[in-house]
């Protein structure tokens, strides 16, 4: 019932009334858009989940700061240098970016959000940073929301943007959201930045809670290549431009709205991974426990022969049994079925034969698909969405930085 | 002084007396040698170590019932087909190979060893086994060390075989071995096989914890894809041929020069990783403990993203920077060096220029060369050779099956 309320709207962050946003190429890049601003005309309350790699970026320890004064005014991000590995001059220079568009837009530095993502070990260019803050700043529109999601891309091959409107105590309520991804993208996150944004009046603790669950289910529950970022992070901001207040009753709601969003930006990660042709639902079922399927799920996702084999259209279920005993979960080789779409291919840790496994490479054709795994011992269930591994894949980050 | 008295030698399993070897075609695989018997003609005392994936191939079940008995006379090895994920059926056709070699030899049944390797959940052409099994024996010959090691490749690209003999009381003694690799090659090795063989007089206990902590030194430190397979088995027999007995004083000497044979086994096995153009050993030191070191180099060594800068022969530290952070291991950022071949291009977790990193590129451009990441925190050191991931290995891995 709730799902109808919730409707699928056009647009992404600026979707959401009160924001607006600009991006524009400032030269960190040579070519592409490379710096973007997003400003909220109200002062928003705000919560932030980052990367667990013990190499954080400049960035992270600032927002980190800025979160526990708890505002945010604007945000700035650029693409093509991760300020990481770059020690007390890159926290220095995250510190200028948030200075420069505070001054610009009128509000306290710690208002302000830093992003960075790209190459590791560089400092930035910070001359033709500061050109693009402000150029930028120049530039804030409510339409802007498309042209930022483009200027925090890396080897993305399309911007992500996603937003949802809904009816609640007779007024439309708004999440809107862009994300970047491509490569690195694994559990817990990786070269990954999300900007979400609400018109609901929120507590930051509130904000903070729904968040780490939207995060847990969507943007945890990706792997591209199982390599983790120094530089994820995922900031939702709530700005009361709706007059709404998020109260209790309205949480299972704007949790739902807020999931839409980010697992919507989430698959888009995985189905632009880098050189990745196709998007596989990977299901676990019946294993002993959520964190044994949750093991299952992942060493599945991750395995560069079981995701060959997606890239071949080969129906290899041998490779998927190995990964589940590699997994190191609990299960009895002689429970496990396995299913493409469907079409069930072993059961019983035994093939169903030839005929079975050309019916299911026929499915593996399909640019999306599900595999189900299910071993047949207990409750626990867990889903993961990967890509396959290609030859892009080996092509854009054999010579990324060159 | 001790690495003195250890000499490479000529040939693989053969060039231990009293081992004799064959190596055939039957049909497993279309057109390449698929079926090799190697004989003891001396009842021997055996030792195995197999893999730690939960889902293991039939032949693994049946070694470790016949490791109870303790004695070896010969071993039976196919590739082409790992009997794994095959039930009931793939432990009867396990028992049946080894009755048959049994009968033709004049041995126990459990004194013959089997091992399969190849593609998962298909069940073994049990006529032209048997058939390549008699065509074997009565090809045994002394010299059937090469054909035999031939006989087990999959994906391989060439036979892997070292010997070593040194003196001991006055006496020559041999150490010698065969193994085959290539994809899934991982911690805790992966479809690997390998067959080594002694003319020691010496205890299967002792030859058990010997060859444990051999296998911990060499075949455990490698890795290809990150993958475990299901088949993994490792098998060191004593056949006593020389008349010298195995005892304390000579344990050292003996694990020495095994050591040296499983090494370089395992490297030989990296160098043929699936589509592998370089060989890299990751060094890391100052590690908190020795486990953390482990995590550490096996997180680098496994890091797709890392494993591509390689074949791009691209000095990419913030790639290895963030694997480090993505470890899970402990350690400062600002206190990490990383040199390539004692090239330094970080120190203190900064870069040290353009300079040192194109010095370091031209130092990659090598076919094998050394990753040192020293961390500055503790005395635990680790090392890992791992390959470069390439297009070859997406190539290989796609059309395996087909």
């Amino acid at each position: 019932m709730r799902r109808d309320v919730i409707r699928e709207i056009e647009g992404g962050i600026c979707a959401v009334p009160a924001v607006r946003a600009a991006g524009v190429h400032c030269g960190i890049k040579p070519e592409k858009p490379d710096l973007a601003v997003v400003v909220s005309d109200r002062r928003a309350t705000v919560a932030g989940v980052f990367t667990t790699n013990r190499m954080t970026a400049a960035h992270i320890l600032l927002d980190q700061k800025h979160l526990k004064r708890g505002w945010l005014n604007a945000l700035v991000a650029n693409s093509g240098n991760a300020n990481a590995c770059t020690g007390r001059r890159g926290l220095k220079d995250a510190e200028a970016m948030a200075t420069l568009v505070a001054e610009l837009v009128g509000c306290h530095p710690q208002e302000v959000y830093v992003a960075s993502t790209g190459v590791i070990g560089k400092n930035l260019p910070m001359d033709e940073v500061a050109e693009g803050i402000r150029a930028s700043v120049e530039r804030l529109s409510p339409q802007g929301g498309h042209e930022a999601a483009l200027a925090i891309m890396t080897t993305d091959t399309f911007p992500k943007e996603a937003a949802v409107a809904f009816a609640w105590q007779g007024k439309k309520v708004h999440v809107g959201g862009m994300a970047k991804g491509a490569g690195m993208i694994s559990p817990n996150m990786a070269t990954m930045l999300a900007f979400l944004a609400t018109d609901f009046v929120a507590p930051g603790p509130i904000l903070q809670r729904v968040l780490r669950r939207s995060v847990a289910r969507s943007f945890n529950r990706i792997t591209v290549d199982g390599d983790m970022s120094t530089n994820d992070t995922v900031l939702l901001f709530a700005n009361g431009a709706s007059g709404v207040k998020l109260d209790e009753r309205a949480l299972p709601l704007f949790q739902e709205a807020l999931d839409r969003v980010t697992l919507a930006l989430a698959k888009m990660i995985v189905r632009d991974g880098e050189g990745a042709t196709k998007l596989v639902e990977i299901r676990v079922k019946g294993a002993w426990s959520l964190k044994d399927a949750e093991r299952v799920a992942r060493a599945v996702a991750n395995s560069p022969l079981v995701k060959t084999a997606f890239f071949g259209q080969d129906c290899n279920w041998g490779r998927i049994m190995a990964a589940l005993g590699a997994s190191g979960a609990p299960f009895r080789a002689d429970r496990v079925d396995i299913s493409f779409d469907g079409t069930k291919v072993v059961r019983g840790g035994r093939g169903l034969g030839e005929e079975r496994e050309l019916a299911a490479q026929e499915l593996m054709k399909r640019r999306e698909f599900t595999l189900t795994i299910d071993l047949h011992q207990g409750k626990g269930e867990a889903v993961i969405w990967t890509t396959d591994l290609t030859h892009e894949y080996i092509t854009i980050n054999s010579s990324y930085r060159t």
